[in-house]
């Protein structure tokens, strides 16, 4: 008969165990189970419901447990269903019946909802460095090709020339706001289950706050109903995720349109770059492509966990078991997407001539005509319209517009003189000289500011 | 060196060769990467593009790579990307370079492609048998509890008696839709691309007839650039993966419902049951709460390869390779939960008492009076009117409705008449006997006729 | 005291009024209601529920009705919650008591149900008819453009040459498979459910089939639970519609590429593109945009009922109510996105110098130059590995392949001979003379096969 | 020519222009694009770009239009596409030429995301305030029925018994944590984006924190590409309006469920409930059941804007413009939920007898039968396993634990004294008596807590 089945009849049906159990996954907890087993056994103590030695003989045993599986010599068992059974279960082939006593005031329900608060907080740590790793990537390119002009494209029309290190400042910024969303996260992550039971809050005298110190975290939960229920955490991680991950995919297009034969900006490095099976001239952004494909299985996994919590009862579920799997996978995504990116983006090469000869069109410098004649005291909205039918004249002649004359000029404003010719891609980034503008001066001290915040 | 880099200076990133591998997950795909690749040789014989003795050992040298697979005696090496590289690197080492004529006339973008349409074809087909098995478990119960009476509910209230086997012929009929929309989905699988190479088509005269023949396909690509980009046929499958998890979600709620205390109707098999670690009285529908979580993982992997494939340019990208991982996790989810479910259908108790407490309240008869007094001449709108009256006085007193004496009925309606008593649950349930009712001759028809499609 | 309200103490508080009624939204469902419940009263007749006289006081009361909905003369009133109730209410002002014996036999579940089923099935076929259209602009520019050369493109990066006409018909594809996807959802969408009443099936006998011939459905429903529950066909719509959206999302990125300075293969006209508030000089394509963005909504729309039904315990719920809204924010983003598209498409002018140019740089020949060595008998991968290596020298003399000496090629394979110099554009497109391939042969069979089919 | 088309040779195309203009939908912006436009004005007075009297004469134009829309008495013209234009147009009217320069240093794109910021900004205060309003409905039902005990259910069966108080704290719990979310995210939204101009920032010498602190902001954007194309807050937001409706489809859930005839444990208040079209008895919980629907659309506006998102390059694209319909849809149902469920939530009825009788059963208390065990020594898991031996035992009987004999209890542990008998209900809450359990002493501190949270 099964572990806990004294209540029951028959023994489970195999299929329906193979179903169930989760120790092909959360094995993973094992670290954050055993030191949570760990402090809770020092509870009992600190608490009397176990004695010193009792409690010396579980904290050795589960050490030595941890050790087992560090060394991969740990057997997980199936018919134990989860990692929380497969230990306890070897802590009593260890140490004896004494292993039961550690359950005393705890159940399965406030123990995994205690070891994912764990693994989350470890984990948005790593992504938090992984983020600044990416960061420094940007502002190494940023300071590397801080003299590359190239144009600012909206609706993937060249608008406005700025500078290449400006743009990568934007990607900076993205990455910076995620880190902050996942310090909001972890706020709501940092708080202490046990003691909780299963629903209702253990029948012993539990010192919550000594368990809150021993495994590092700011505040006990609230309400133990609430607290075996909740996986906002989960959803907020997912959420936070998926931002990132959009932030990424629009990095990734963004170096794949640059990495073509007609955009032409940049090159990858060989080391991220893949060929193809049957045309030997490629040279393909796979990682780039792969990053933004990514995107959909981290959405995927977000609208997994919303799914799971729609409509659920309080308090605990077994559909909740359902948290674990998608979150795994979305760290890992996560995390291996930051690493190869920040390598990506650390590695490619800037084309100069490319760029800038994306942006020797002059038409690119027609904002900065109408600005022209705007302070020359024409509204702007006139003067817009004056520009357009310039270009339009232009256009229509395949002129470009340092080449009009100053007679063509003037048929479409008095207003026009001869330092229209004076509008230069150098005056246009130049005037741009306002916090969060892209002159020269401005995005020097944006990468400086930038290089503080994330020295902070 | 690695594969396919001659063009490249340097090696692969590691972190980027390990992200952009596929092996660990593709290779699922090894037996119809075979299948196709004995094929694409059987047809490079037949159209003269290699020698009748080439294909004979590319053929042998394929078959007795998947008995190595098949007997666990295969070494995947990360570095050969995926299963296509990795069975080639081994072919070549089998019987020499003339496996490299192997990939003449064929791109791993149209051999992927071929690879997931043979694996979704057959995976469909024991979805379907799947799906058949948890219809034959319903209509077991349905015959063996014909004569179980419980409340139909509206908006969770109690609203008409319905025979139980009616309740679960409704069931019958979402999985019935299920296997039609496979089907469907089979039609637009069911499409060899061969022969699309790369991209725009193979520059050797391949007879795709042929090779559609040999590997039990119906038609052939009509467009090589549609051919080798075109996942619609993953993104379908996905949906009606998610559909059946969807109305697997709404039987297990009521199945949920049903082991509650309150509702009580049903027993489930204590193979299908779990206990609690600290609750030792518990007995939980594990199996139906999971069931009903996995819908959350489904609904994600749908959602996750409509977000690969949003805005993709033509035609293959990289992204596509995250087709697989989430296919592969909703074959397993379904997989597992139809079969889990069909013995926990299968097996569960119906408890006849409770079901009949449950309609013995004669206000689930209210919607009969209506009829009653609308057969009766009133318009059914005033008829519900005057119910609904009766009702509230009725509620008022607590006393049923077959406990009020004429006099009182006439106060509402002097249409009542004696004849008003004879209205019972049997009266209730006979009067619907029209095709799809619940009247017991209608369900004994509906549960032959259930049968039949099943043996169809 | 509002409608149907005879039970309760007291009205129903305002907010949760407005919260719950429908009619802002399913008003839309006006003809199919009308006409729903014009045959239902024929039926009623029909199998001696009502008189003569009584159906023809209803059928006249009802055709006014829709006559002053058509003049936008009816005035909706929001305590009548919905379109069914307002219409009730309303022919009971026109013809008195009777009115109420419209609703004998029927329940607003079944009727709701009817008219969704009326709604999707009229849409589905405008739904066709417009990627029909748009399949035919396509034909259009597909005939118009038959000369023009391209490069096919995997991983965004230039790959072989191919016919833009071959290109457009990628497309043509995927919009057949769309139509065939909405036809299948159409057969599970045409089953009439009327006497399935609340759930349990009508007391009254009730020509089901008869009703079904009078709406045009082909079918009857099986079971009065599952027809008064189900909406796999409005998941089933939204996911078709999310499937185009996805097709639409591909072609809209491909238009947004290639209507770049960088690309430049078309220009949109003037009628579909739109200017900016501040830089003159751009022409943007914010159609292409648009149709590309709104298919967030359309995905949006799918996880909606999606999330709606998961875990809905049988049968009808209010939650059900929620299958409205996005069901006809899809349809009109569909039916609009499509009919716009087929206009732009219809209209962009291609640039044939722009695409002969980017198919200028022979490196794209090098799958020719690799099957080349094939055909001579050097094993497809080893000729890719000489070809890679030749490519890779060619790239650091920056030179083109037509340009290197025999002498240079013979250092990469002895097997190369003059005839490499053959190897053209015209002989690569030439070569894929296989159905499906970019032959001109091929590509205008393919044409006339296209065309067939929607002349069919 | 419509405005700003100057470079175009034709009008836009009529339903382009339908599919494009956002004016049906964007109106709802007025206040805050007015509210900008001032500020904006009063920069450019107070930065000498436009002379103090033409400021004037724009602020007052400003304000008259806004009384206007507020009059209903502006007429929105869809040739003029959106808010911003509609405006500008009126304003050109009423003061002539020198409203065209309201449009210097400015541009559509950091014009709308200013709306979006102000707008989302205000609607988070509504919302923060609504969801402490459903916490006073909790927090006084708490209080009215603090005597009540239920069981909490764990897989839905009675798992221990608790006050009803503090099952309704969990949601306190919840809400709580909700308003921090959005707290956290208006940290993210309270950023000024002007002085972006349409991406590279305006070449005008232009006070941006004047702009800030004029229009409420704390801080300014750090990059102008950035700030154009940035919609995280607007993904943030309707996550954290997910997670809400996800706490709410719960609540929903449970109300459902409390109020069928099979749990009983309230009524709803007949001002929240509605009847049937047809089954005159009911009484159903529909606005429940619609809050737990549209859980569906607004995770659906969250997918939809994240799928805007995804693969979209920098900076400005028109599939921006898609950000808006799933926001105010969010925003609206949200405020309608919150609303409607407060008034639920405050008016429905706990009938204590029900609840009582539900923990009647005292297999309810085997918990602290194995805690009784584990207290005198006994090692938990072993105390679970005897009592679980227990229960089925008494279950086999039919007899409840209080029912058993002290030497019946003796055959199953020696350590039972008579102790056991004095196992109840009342002991069994007192016992849970640490931070966060459910006895007596810790709810009224907690409810004592929670409204201190309220007030603070």
């Amino acid at each position: 008969m099964a572990f806990l089945r004294d209540r029951f009849e028959k023994d489970v049906e195999k299929s329906a165990l193979s179903y169930s159990a989760s120790i092909n996954f959360d094995q993973r907890l094992y670290k954050q189970d055993i030191a949570g087993s760990i402090a809770h056994a020092r509870m009992l103590v600190h608490n009397s419901i176990i004695s010193e030695k009792e409690g010396e003989l579980i904290i050795m045993g589960l050490t030595a447990i941890r050790q087992e599986i560090d060394d991969s010599k740990f057997v997980y068992k199936m018919a134990l269903e989860d990692i929380h059974m497969n230990i306890e279960a070897r802590l009593t082939e260890k140490i004896g019946d004494v292993a039961g006593k550690l359950h005393t005031a705890r159940s399965r329900n406030d123990q995994v909802a205690l070891d994912m608060r764990l693994f989350i907080k470890e984990t948005t740590q790593d992504i938090i460095k992984r983020l600044t790793e990416l960061q420094e990537s940007l502002l190494k390119q940023g300071e590397a090709y801080k003299d590359v002009v190239l144009p600012a494209y909206t609706h993937l029309q060249r608008a406005q020339p700025v500078l290449f290190t400006h743009h990568l400042l934007a990607y900076f910024e993205m990455l910076q706001r995620d880190k902050g969303r996942f310090q909001d996260c972890l706020k709501r992550t940092d708080i202490m289950p046990l003691g909780s039971g299963a629903v209702a809050g253990v029948p012993y005298k539990v010192d919550r706050q000594f368990l809150a110190e021993k495994l590092g975290f700011s505040r006990v939960s609230e309400n133990s109903i609430d607290a075996v229920s909740d996986r906002d955490f989960v959803v907020e991680f997912q959420s936070c995720a998926s931002i990132v991950m959009m932030h990424l995919s629009r990095l990734a297009e963004e170096i794949v349109l640059w990495s073509t034969a007609e955009f032409g900006f940049i090159e990858i490095d060989d080391a991220y770059a893949t060929s193809s099976s049957i045309m030997p001239q490629k040279k393909n952004p796979d990682i780039a492509e792969l990053g933004r494909g990514k995107t959909g299985r981290v959405y995927g996994n977000l609208i997994g966990i919303l799914t799971v919590l729609k409509g659920l009862p309080l308090a605990y579920n077994r559909d909740l078991q359902e948290d674990k799997e998608g979150l795994f996978d979305t760290v890992d995504t996560l995390e291996a997407t930051l690493r190869v990116f920040g390598g990506m983006v650390k590695t490619f090469k800037v084309n100069r001539e490319r760029a800038r000869a994306a942006v020797a069109d002059d038409y690119i410098l027609a904002t900065d005509l109408a600005d022209y004649l705007a302070k020359k005291g024409i509204p702007f909205r006139k003067a817009h319209s004056v520009v357009a039918s310039l270009i339009h004249y232009a256009l229509g002649q395949s002129r470009t517009l340092s080449k009009l004359s100053m007679e063509e000029y003037k048929q479409f404003s008095p207003s026009f003189t001869d330092d229209v010719y004076d509008i230069t891609l150098e005056t246009s980034l130049a005037a741009r000289n306002l916090p969060g503008g892209t002159s020269p001066g401005q995005v020097e001290l944006a990468l400086v500011e930038a290089k503080k915040r994330l020295g902070g």
